[in-house]
């Protein structure tokens, strides 16, 4: 329980209106998008980064640790409280301090909505690209913590590239303030791509300067049907060798497909398609025809059956129909989606997926693959019931299998959700155990009183 | 003195034909682009990670200070041996260890020549972005430690965007791996890009796993005359605010075009040219020339005086001749070239050009400046006489005044060189104490011993 000196602290430092300990609130604030709850002791909603830092040194003097969070719409448990922590949450820090075009950067406060960034960003035809699946709620702060990405990853790259300079607080209640305001910097050590990703675990952001592009005039989509994963990963291999780089290349596998028959979004398939991909191309109004019409040679070949092309803002949701009901469509299968968002070389992806086949039929588990196939990231769906404790048990060795396999094959664990507390069992067998003291002796460095995210990110 | 316990140490593990002690060696390994000379203890050969390692953990158990090397080509001292050091050249480690063209990537051992890479992917279609002015000859492994860049950069990006993992050695003698094969991955801390620009301080890096992309079909170039800076720098703004990226947005001043007249290399512009641009576009051969019409119609503005185009390779290498020609021109103006490699913002960077221009004449200095605009980034040249200590004194009181205008400006201190020893006096103006405290705790921790290339990038 949090002690009564620190709650005044807290209390003192933020004003009583931004500390809440009932249980209604920490109840609210137990959970994200993994199933677990835990109720955090308080929680606190700073509106400032001096307030944070403020938190940060009460936390710091009273041992308290400190749990961050953004929307909670992560799927690892991020933000999950560990047991007697605080809450963070950033909801209330949504100022964009500055934007300015000239330069192409735009400096905001951690709880911005990302879409919000991006949404300012069009106004002065710029665009921020990174588009996590939850951009319309999730804040930029949790985007920053998990370097989250998204389909336009493919062509633009992951948050990671699109942040100059952080401002945040240390564990230890110091402030940092890393990179520059410039596209190009090497002062120093890079240590704004080391918060990035770092799960809140080293320092908390409270600011981030990030880069805009410019938006590209139009966009056009293609939704190719094959008669095979294998067929339709082929092809993703064929684009990723020529020249023409799709602002979007993602996959279904044909357990997605028929997880959204039901919902009628797969009539107008072709019979007989068993994966699907869904390729955009941006740029210049002029250009994206000639875009398109070599990505359209590029995927046709063995198994494919149908190529639908969209130009127009209708035609494209149109397109995206399929892909866009899966979301929902899974959750008629099972109550409960473990969702794996793994890595493989690309041309290790239609191995990978005939892997995954054979898996699911093994532990006869109702698996659903799909995703950003361009980076080779798939996000490896199995719909449990979480009160069949045999099907939970066989999920659980499928899983471990899986990611035996991604590791040999050359992949990574998490390709833009993060580990949390859920992949924190398989981190072991990716980074060796050196390279793993080196991480926790700069953790130990940034929060000496491991006060930051305890239980996420590193192994037991 | 180097002990005979260590020598012997190091010949036992390295073999006597890749440790050198005779002075004749030392000299040729006692300094960069800068002119300083210190002669080191000794020069090591190491041909392979194993002999890296080896070495590395003889010197920790010795105390020895280490200076890794590439091809010496720096300009700040990053590779001057510091006093008592022995320099470890990565000279013979220079094989290719794995060409993936299906993932778009190759692993190198750190003493590959840069340009050797870029070779390497074509022969598959494929190219290497970064491209550093001594790509023919700088060792991957020196790009990576300063994370180096050139004038792709502002279409492409830096080194450390291409940098998917590395193999390095602490100062302990312990390795580590980082990063991934894919082209995502948050697996863990990012300890890639925190290596990539540590200029050797943290680690000695043996291998990298570097990303490669699509080779544009064709290029085109544009040289355009102005008749000021403030002219070509507003016209940098414009094709910044705009959606066609260039390749390459590169500026040179009138002092930068006084230079090269004597040389004949300007006698092609218009008279009245005080400022030039070259500017290109690459893409597929249909695509490019609508790039060019695009920017041509955005460099019109106040003060064009003429726009050449190129579109073949004997066009183009014709429209770089005034440029290529300025690094030997700018030697006939002093012996002596401080080379200071700043970046500001773009709005910021017309009134930074007339501040250079203040500053040359209030300190009577001749003081050439070009370099990569569309990142900011410019290469302010003083060309002075090392034997003229007012001259000298002059200039150092002249880079004070830089400095300070940079950071007032929003701008870093380096975008591309690194600080080295040549920088370090300026260090703490753009990092503040708590930041640095967290830099060289982190330094701490990979190399305790504090042997890794010592005094480099920290302040005294």
């Amino acid at each position: 329980m949090l002690s009564e000196p620190a709650l005044i602290a807290f209390r003192t430092a933020l004003g009583t209106d931004r500390v809440f300990t009932d249980l209604a609130i920490c109840t609210l604030y137990a959970q994200d998008e993994t199933p677990r709850h835990v109720e955090p002791d308080a929680v606190l909603f700073p509106s400032s980064h001096d307030d944070v830092a403020a938190l940060a040194r009460i936390a710091f003097e009273h041992h308290i640790a400190l749990t961050p969070r953004g929307a909670g719409s992560g799927n690892v448990g991020g933000a999950l409280p560990a047991p007697g922590s605080v809450v963070v949450s950033f909801e209330c820090m949504k100022r964009v301090l500055e934007f300015d075009p000239d330069n192409r950067l735009i400096v905001v406060e951690s709880g911005v909505v990302t879409e919000e960034i991006d949404r300012i960003a069009r106004s002065a035809g710029l665009f921020y690209p990174p588009d996590p699946g939850s951009s319309a709620y999730c804040r930029i702060g949790g985007n920053l913590a998990m370097n989250a990405a998204g389909p336009r990853a493919v062509k633009y790259g992951v948050t990671r590239d699109f942040v100059l300079g952080l401002r945040a607080v240390t564990g230890s209640g110091h402030e940092i303030r890393t990179g520059c305001r410039t596209t190009k910097g090497v002062t120093g050590y890079d240590l704004t791509r080391l918060l990035v990703g770092s799960e809140g675990t080293l320092a908390l952001i409270t600011e981030a300067t990030l880069k805009l592009l410019p938006v590209p005039e139009t966009i056009a989509t293609l939704r190719v049907s094959y008669a095979s994963n294998r067929d339709a990963l082929d092809a993703v291999s064929r684009i990723m060798r020529q020249s023409v780089i799709p602002c979007a290349l993602e996959f279904m596998d044909h357990r997605a497909i028929d997880a959204i028959r039901p919902t009628g979004a797969a009539d107008d398939l072709p019979s007989g398609t068993r994966a699907l991909l869904m390729v955009e191309a941006d740029g210049a109004k002029e250009d994206v025809p000639r875009q398109i019409a070599i990505l359209q040679k590029t995927l046709a070949g063995q198994g494919l059956l149908d190529i639908k092309s969209g130009f127009t803002h209708d035609d494209i949701k149109l397109l995206w129909t399929a892909r866009k009901s899966l979301s929902q469509a899974v959750k008629r299968i099972a109550p409960l989606k473990l969702n794996e968002d793994v890595v493989v070389p690309i041309s290790q992806l239609a191995d990978f997926v005939d892997f995954i086949d054979e898996i699911a039929h093994e532990h006869q588990l109702a698996v659903v693959s799909f995703g950003h196939a361009g980076n080779g990231n798939l996000h490896i769906n199995l719909m449990v019931h979480p009160e069949d404790r045999d099907e939970m048990a066989r999920a659980h060795t499928a899983l471990d299998a899986i990611m035996r396999r991604v590791l040999e094959l050359g992949g990574t664990l998490s390709g833009e959700h993060g580990i949390g507390t859920e992949k924190r069992r398989f981190v072991a067998q990716e980074i060796d155990s050196d390279t793993m003291a080196v991480m926790r002796s700069i953790k130990q460095q940034f929060d000496p009183h491991q006060l930051l995210n305890p239980g996420k990110l590193f192994p037991d």
